[in-house]
């Protein structure tokens, strides 16, 4: 169920992005219950001076790696388990494609189960 | 007061984009109470590796042709009524530009109508 | 904490989504409480059929300088922050880069503080 946007820089290999979405994806079927099937990823190129970040926000060093995932997902995950989706986003994304995990932000956006048709113009889970 | 995104694979000539832009606000228009004006959508093209989806999930068989709609609206329609809106996207685009229901994935956001501004700087909802 | 995305035509200068973005930033400093440094943007160009706006809903008069913005926030501002915040975004794009007020759409879409990663892996704000 969840639809995620994935904002990355210009210029890097599809398969940086790949494994972003990999990664991304990875994660969320580890900690948050999501099923390894239900995988509904948009994956965004941006200039530099598109994708803005600020390079010392809470102390955290950003660099132009910089990666900002929108997640929509169904409500109902815990503080915990958002917190251990987090971690294991950026530990992911570290090991491949080797983004440091300062430059991993995730925005979550939760919606009830009916709000959500998977084809067949059918609400799947309502 | 609805704002859509619809992601689709690149490519396709511009009357195909326009075609799925007019049938899923003439779904809402006619299932949801949106006003005929009311006609707010970004769309967005993507490469075949950036816009993924899954090709078996939930049992429904997906194309490259995949679609991804999502729509921000204002709170308060029923189950019944997004179900209702859920086919008649899915009905439409299947007319014109003839995507398959089942590559039609639709994702509801919802706000409370104080959360919009349509112009001038004021929150003509609130 | 928020994350802004902000949709205009394409084939303008940089420095004119680059104020829009300005303009932005310093509209939610000003009226709610943003700190100076939570500044994170996606700026996307789009053809005029793909960047889609009614040109008189409401009785405003949009032109093809027509711009939408959507803020992922956190919950809690009230009705008069977010109005507050609305003109100021319209007066601000008004002096640089010189958006008529009619053309500037917000959306707001609120999620808990716990939804929030901005690096490390950690949930700064839960």
């Amino acid at each position: 169920m969840p639809l995620v946007r994935i904002s990355v820089k210009e210029g890097m290999p599809d398969a940086y992005r790949a494994a972003i979405g990999e990664g991304v994806h990875r994660a969320m079927v580890e900690t948050i219950n999501v099923p390894a099937k239900d995988r509904f990823q948009i994956i965004t190129e941006h200039r530099a001076g598109d994708l803005v970040y600020d390079p010392t926000y809470l102390d955290i060093a950003r660099s132009d790696n910089f990666v900002a995932i929108q997640i929509t997902l169904n409500l109902g995950r815990t503080v915990e388990l958002k917190k251990a989706l987090y971690a294991r986003i950026a530990a992911l994304l570290a090991e491949a494609p080797g983004i440091r995990p300062e430059d991993v932000l995730v925005s979550l956006v939760e919606v009830p189960k009916e709000n959500w048709s998977f084809g067949k113009g059918i609400a799947q889970y309502a």
